[in-house]
């Protein structure tokens, strides 16, 4: 029997005893170690199977404890398909609702559902006002000086020591930092690859990219995408002989919150290799995972120097601070080259003070802390949509980051939505930014980084009810 | 008798009773109202007679005072004549010193005569400090979250507010912020043009832009420029039919130094606005006057919202901050779209503690002081090259900046002398890296932010030895 089946086949069985009610909310699940006896299977289909049910949101972890079944009633609200774009690679603009939406960005009056990024409740401010000072204090010159040309040291040091946990084994020589990840991103495309040439992307995937793909005068091809898996393989396969790069977004990706198995990341940077195409890899909700282990990246499995791992603290600590970097591998000359054409230096207090927080323990209990926020939200947020949205409604079940991706019935219009709610003071941000064709008309991406309160559940109820007006 | 004529013809009595001893080091001028009285002419020529006189270095202008005939000798190194490029843009690749040259930043091992900025000793870092600390108290959520697009609201308001002293008239909402000045040339140039646009640009012309525009795929057409006056606003109008773009920096330019006179900027600006040709002015020297005023920008002439400003505090506060703005005139729009594309947003503290600085009186004093370091230091430069250098230098005549441009004699390659001074720590700028063609072999740029001391006057003695060896 494969080990697909097997996995599938255990999680089936518990999932059926939950929704039956044989097990019941609350009842401790048997460990990994005893599910591997009690089926014969291997330590990783074991953490497979309880994965598969933290996503499917029937059980939780619990640090230390184990795996409970969950305290809030089953979702019923069914996964959104496999998306099935053109596979035709095009250049169209990217919608313009777009720049209507990111111009809310910063507006204190709206409900920012449209954003995906942590409220500044769930971040340790001051911690990180310490760490700044502490920066301008310990720095040559308070930072005034241009720095080397690869970027802040310390961070890039704590940067390396931290991609152990991922299996990433990465020296501070491989790293460069940049403003934020979108910047490495840039950086890597304009340093990669040359107007007309043909980008894959998932689909859906984040609006920025999309921009910047055609900003840079690339074509971008979407490829399917499981909302639970992520890319599917064989459609990237059998775009191969029509792409020169490959941008993904393989843990956590927005708006799907998809997380590609291990074995699907070792195929893809295994094949990109052999056919020498580039793999920039944003992995910025890597660490933003809602099971109990941090997931790999392409990166992990990268034995050629073939793929930029991009990342930042923009989704876990402060997107404000605009501090990333990029791993990019054979690549690091160009990308020098680059960063120092287009930005010559980074802010090097605010890296400086980054580093600190990372080489502190204070990251981890961070990370801890906001990682179980953003589960418990999700459950919240799918629950208040079970409630208050259409009939037909599907959301998708994201195993980490910060987004939900909701699917209205068929002809629902979520345009007119945005317009709509932005009159309520709330902000969404519609499908079609999401992708550069005709599709995702009735999805929609909402931000989980909001705290849960009365208020939000209100602005949800809102919505709700504004979807069942269109 | 034209108004040119009169200030050249008053200018040089000055200097020939200078010159000849009639004036002695030391002696007082008369007063710019005098001076008006004298010969009959208007405040603005005789305030060009005196600043030409700086220029020269003939003269020295001390606050509340007045002017003086300099203390220093006379210097009797020639100018170097003005640059005669191709007329033909081309795409070459420019020169691998320029990498090798950029490796060395941050490099404390290294007199880095090479690097465009002011050394940590001339920088208010105490101050500065203090400013940043205050940000992460004042900001809400410490700076942590995406800022509105357009950038700190107290930066943009501030930096309006001092438009005034160069006739700017700037409103808040005329300006975006970015990371640096070259993050905003480099905005510019991906907004406003496409792969195979032809630029113009001085020659010879600062590195930085010279690879931004061949990694965006555009050409490069260099003008003939003036070492004191910059741009030959003949070899513009030659070139219009062939030139998209237009990249100039009208104030004190890298490498020559030289200041746009008033009238050629306003020319310039309505000759390009008439054919509709974007100006990109790179003003991010003009604080950094060394006569009485500040210079108007082109800017300062700009009727049709033509000419995008940008400008930064990298020359004159702190480098390593990475703050830099840009009033993109009628292309708002467009460069609002391409920062969302590549940055998102800005590093708020850094920009909000910039912002509170130069709301201070703190920012002028510390101009006045950097300007009057500056102006010294040039002296000094220019004494120990004098002194050191082989017979047939030229140097050029910086009316502000950071920068002085050395000749040696046809023949010698300053390529050769970078290899053979970086063996003795030295780090020198040479020519080649300021063109796109086989020009400036024989040249080099020193800069002079870094303090004067008998360390300085020795490694200048050792690069003037190394320079007669070659």
């Amino acid at each position: 029997m494969s080990r697909d089946f097997l996995y599938n086949e255990i999680a089936n069985g518990i999932a059926g005893q939950i929704k039956t009610g044989v097990l019941k909310s609350g009842d401790k699940l048997p460990s990994v170690r005893m599910l591997c006896e009690e089926h014969g299977i291997s330590m990783n289909t074991a953490k497979r199977v309880f994965l598969e049910l933290e996503a499917q949101s029937l059980i939780d972890s619990k640090p230390q404890s184990g795996y409970f079944v969950s305290r809030l009633p089953y979702l019923k609200l069914p996964l959104p398909a496999v998306s099935r774009p053109s596979a035709r690679a095009n250049d169209n603009e990217p919608d313009e609702l777009t720049s209507k939406v990111y111009a809310n960005m910063g507006n204190d009056a709206l409900t920012l559902f449209s954003i995906s990024a942590p409220a500044g409740e769930l971040l340790p401010l001051a911690k990180l006002k310490k760490d700044i000072v502490q920066a301008t204090r310990d720095l040559k010159e308070a930072g005034t000086a241009y720095e080397p040309l690869q970027g802040n040291v310390k961070l890039r040091r704590i940067v390396a020591i931290r991609s152990l946990g991922w299996g990433g084994h990465l020296h501070e020589d491989d790293l460069i930092t940049t403003n934020g990840a979108m910047n490495a991103v840039s950086l890597c495309l304009m340093a990669l690859g040359k107007p007309g040439d043909t980008i894959a992307m998932e689909s859906p995937c984040y609006s920025g990219m999309l921009q910047l793909a055609i900003s840079l005068g690339f074509k971008v091809l979407e490829l399917p995408t499981h909302p639970v898996t992520g890319l599917e393989i064989a459609a990237l396969k059998a775009a191969i002989p029509k792409i020169n790069l490959c941008l993904l977004v393989p843990n956590f990706n927005t708006p799907l919150g998809s997380c590609m198995p291990d074995e699907h990341k070792k195929e893809i940077v295994a094949l990109l290799a052999k056919h020498n195409i580039p793999l920039i890899e944003d992995d910025i909700y890597g660490d933003l995972y809602f099971g109990t282990q941090r997931p790999k990246c392409c990166k992990s499995f990268d034995k050629e120097g073939n793929v930029l791992w991009c990342s930042s603290v923009s989704k876990t600590l402060a997107p404000g601070y605009r501090v990333g970097w990029v791993a990019p591998g054979k690549y690091k000359a160009q990308l020098l080259k680059l960063k120092l054409i287009h930005a010559i230096s980074s802010a090097t207090i605010i890296q400086e003070s980054v580093a600190n927080f990372l080489g502190s323990g204070k990251y981890e209990n961070h990370l801890r802390h906001l990682r179980r926020t953003l589960q418990s939200n999700y459950q919240h947020y799918v629950h208040a949509i079970a409630e208050y949205f259409p009939e037909g409604t599907k959301t998708s079940r994201p195993q980490g980051g910060l987004a939900i991706w909701v699917e209205l019935s068929k002809g629902a219009d979520t345009k007119q939505l945005y317009d709509l709610a932005i009159k309520r003071s709330i902000s969404i941000a519609p499908g079609r930014m999401f992708t550069l064709q005709n599709q995702f008309e009735n999805c929609m991406r909402l931000c989980i980084g909001l705290p849960w309160s009365a208020d939000i559940r209100l602005k949800l109820k809102q919505l709700g009810q504004l979807a069942k007006s269109i």
